[in-house]
């Protein structure tokens, strides 16, 4: 029985205590927020101490891992203060809106044995795993194309944009970290954005939706298309062409009935409405590898690198709308010694 | 190039005077209609010459083949006309509405060798070909069940309902030779109607849906659904079952369209309308093998007995309506010695 | 929170203890079964004493409701006790394989207030219940036909076979119930059956597929097909046709990836293997149901009545093979008057 | 009935002579091909007097109008003598691989009314003409997205790639006239490319796969999929993504069979194969449009000026491909004063 403690009781942070409790083998024992009755109400419900103090959590010798839920600007410190302590950590994306940020922390706990695993649930949705697990197994032959589609049904309020970092690091970075799943490292990225018309997102500097074309190591390219408004419900495909076929992700929806009438045939419902449907069974599976890396001592994946590695796909997105020009990445979006080696495990298709 | 002469000007007619005059190697030579501006109309449409009168017809050496789409109290005297001047004979279903009948006109015609193909032109449509031939083939084992689904978007005019036999002899027969297509011969029939409240076929004693089990000499089971009504289009589907799996005639949209909208998701447009629509294909396959058997100097299939074993189905279907007992039918809906013997390139899938 | 009690320990037995325990109201507090070894195991699993009495059981002022999941010969007698003892109760299907005994029953409980859900658990699976949400709210308008499809992956083992009663007690039984789910009242029942070639199945004097057709008592009719093999899985439909329009529940496949190679195009995996696997969602939205009757002290439906009924369309299906008749059924399969009287809740969308 | 002369006896020309031979009111007169075999086989086919002169067939004043499917390098000289000789033309596409000679063409003719239609016979496709229809009558609101893929079964012969100018100016041409046609002019471009290891792509410096971003006029993004190889067929898909809801062309099967196995469930078969299966039907509605247009003195569209833009836009693409940067293009493609001006009907949908 692994004793989970949690930081961040917010609405990702719920996700995950519900997540915990959930769990055979897992138990809610902290959960840590700046706001008392935010930290209290998941305890309520989902089980464990609330609490205010994160030396608190992170000194006491039950706690077997740590979950990082909380505000993105926090993620380098209680990540850092985790790992010196000892625990393995389980830290939401991103780790932080800025590279430099994440190379010092890197540099911070290098050499504390860090485990850390970054939470790209989507990795771990049954229908994207066993779309890579097919491949990995040759039935389509050498990957050549990759698309993946991603539409959130609406904008986030103006409050969340402003602090976001901007469609790309915020919302591509999913789709960022997909590309990376099934094709390895990344060598191109560029980017085309809009507004859309959409005034609130235009005022920000942000875009409204985006198109980006990759190149990864291995040869193969990829589009991700982006929106932040979808009308019928959230759009979430997945299509990996290579030489001997393709595999697909198809969306999702309700219920298996279609109806008929005398203006339609064959109709389906809206799809899925949002992340926390859509992807409800990725937020437990990733929950159970997690304790299953700490269980056996292993460092979970996808792991610190994976997120450096996204963050910079990001970037050099921003730096092509800004440019007009293809960005070349360096392998495992590296710029320096202190950047951890690719982790095997989360490599390409190869 | 046959030269073809087409009894009846009305609807069914021009489709046959359309398929003849888009035909590589035919060509429509005569049009023959009691009311003389209906043939002239077709023949300046399609070419041929256009007249009212069996006999020139028929006594012209020039005429290669015959096609009757007159209405169905002439097929006899049409089809043994036909016969006894030489011609090969595409014949509208059914070749009457009373077995007897049908037994005496065979009596007339059999020691004139009959040429004479049955338009049961639904055997021709492109996907329900291609599914027996992959049944043939073994692509799913025995056959062990068969569903056949047939609705038509509206009823038909009261007129024509009170001519036209009642559903089973009207409508299902299509089915009942779908049945025998797919399983050979049918021995037990069992079949339950409602009128769904509309008066109109309730004055006419006639129903507005059926539905029909059979049984077929192999020991298939088999459904029928119909109804004389649908708004989503003309609902034709088929599904044979068997040891190693299903093969299954999905509905035809008029188009791949898919609409997606706050509402709905993966809509599709409503059916092709109507027969014309949706069996066009066949009309013409039907035709072309009509003219291939007459240039080979075969037989023709499917038959004559097959056009009686397929009313004879009907006749069983309301007997059973009567009765609410299952009725057992003879092998080839035999009724005495002078029934010609199954032609066995129709046969069941053995 | 209620305390629930579980007689029988097998393999049904044990989707109820998962059910309850992972119920948020709800906990397994007793598991009987006469195979002590069997009750053990289920309670240290999911909670609750194991035991083999079944007086201790319902003596137990802290059990709050009853759930039934022995062998078919003993629902009976435990429900007749456990309805004198004044708990609630949700039994399996069916209450007996003799309606005879089951008329009994209802006369030996029948003035104890008996509060008895019959475990037809399909009305609670979330796409059926969502199409007949939708076609109470009138979206096809009057239903006219309703075709409902289940064919079993493969056949139980001969033992299980010669114990069931046959095709339409141990597997049609589910389908009848939702032709009256949809329906109401049946007044008609046609049946046809084969054994396909299955010496096993033929030995027993059992079918290994049936088709039957229905008539409701607003006039709509139904076909049910039945298999008890099938090789691309459980195949579980429905498809009700209204004037208005149509709803169909589809099969659900595993994923929503859909495969493209030289050979295929659009192909999905086998559908979901089994009931465990299809029906696991409506298992937990029955017991939801059933507390919450309890809770309101409502009396819980489908019940006793609906759980007649459906036995007497297997009775009539049976005769109907027996004589090739279509067999009247009273309303409310009513043989006498001990039968309790229609529950209006689970009556036909009028 | 038109008299129409035909330059070009090779495979598409003989799309063209078939659909001319089909047609109700069209004939063809004249087939011309520098080898008097090839035109002596059409012209055996499908009908008309086959020869080898050019001047002899546009001397011809019984001939109305003519079409051009001969080699590209050819079409600049057979498109101006035929404007000049004052014959409408559906010219196939491209007018040429070179801009400065498409702009010295229409400096040629500019004076001589000509009345050009480009065989981009996609836009006549029923499919993506019916969701070009819909979006116009806003169905789906302001359109935001288009993605367009596009993949040829198979790679042509290398002689053939060597003289194709390359998967922009050959193959990609297609797509950017399907996207002028849904967003109206594009104002910048961006590309990737892969041999994906094709050694005789390679050789020729030519690319197996490419992917294209646009922006169009009204800000709207697209993405561009092509590859030279698909094993399932040719993928020949649309979408268009708008504030309201989405609109999309799904591939095409052969039938509606779906086939279902121990392995598999709703298998269709691998798409209709290649563009003569496909966009049969297109071919037939650009001829009847064009015929149309000759009829009623329209100037055909999509005209002169669409051929042009389109290859201004796989001239952008090289660029883009050669630089890694975005390419802008100015509106209509326009390189100077003598391009024709934009032909409202094919515009954008404003």
């Amino acid at each position: 029985m692994f004793r989970v403690a949690l930081f961040g009781a917010g609405r990702v942070g719920r996700v995950h205590a519900r997540s915990i409790a959930g769990h055979d083998d897992a138990r809610l024992v902290r959960v840590c927020d700046p706001v008392p009755q935010a930290a209290q109400a998941v305890a309520d419900r989902y089980g464990g101490r609330a609490g205010t103090g994160v030396d608190e959590v992170l000194g006491d010798p039950r706690v077997d891992a740590v979950v990082i839920a909380s505000p993105t600007p926090t993620h380098v410190d209680l990540l850092s203060r985790s790992v010196r302590a000892g625990k393995p950590v389980l830290c939401e994306k991103p780790i932080d809106l800025d590279l430099a940020a994440i190379d010092r922390c890197w540099a911070d706990i290098a050499h504390h044995r860090p485990r850390v695993m970054m939470g790209f649930n989507r990795r771990f949705d049954p229908t994207f795993h066993w779309i890579r697990d097919r491949v990995s197994r040759g039935e389509i032959g050498a990957v050549r194309a990759l698309r993946i589609t991603s539409r959130d049904p609406e904008p986030p309020p103006p409050a969340y944009i402003a602090a976001s970092g901007g469609i790309f690091r915020d919302m591509t970075i999913h789709d960022f970290d997909m590309a990376r799943y099934f094709l390895g490292d990344v060598t191109e990225v560029h980017a085309l954005v809009s507004d859309d018309g959409n005034a609130e997102l235009a005022a920000e500097g942000d875009a409204h939706q985006a198109m980006v074309l990759l190149r990864g190591a291995e040869g193969a390219l990829c589009t991700i298309t982006n929106s932040r408004s979808c009308v019928f419900g959230y759009d979430q495909r997945l299509e990996v062409f290579g030489d001997g076929g393709m595999l697909e992700a198809a969306n999702q929806t309700p219920s298996s009935v279609r109806a008929y009438s005398a203006a339609a045939a064959e109709t389906a419902e809206p799809y899925l409405h949002f992340f926390l449907e859509r992807y409800r069974e990725s937020y437990l599976a990733e929950l159970d590898e997690f304790l299953r890396a700490v269980g056996e001592g292993r460092t979970p994946a996808p792991g610190f690198a994976d997120g450096r590695a996204a963050l910079a796909l990001a970037e050099a997105a921003v730096e092509s709308v800004a440019t007009g020009r293809t960005v070349a990445v360096a392998r495992n979006g590296s710029t320096g010694a202190t950047t951890p080696s690719h982790d095997a495990e989360n490599g390409a298709l190869t």
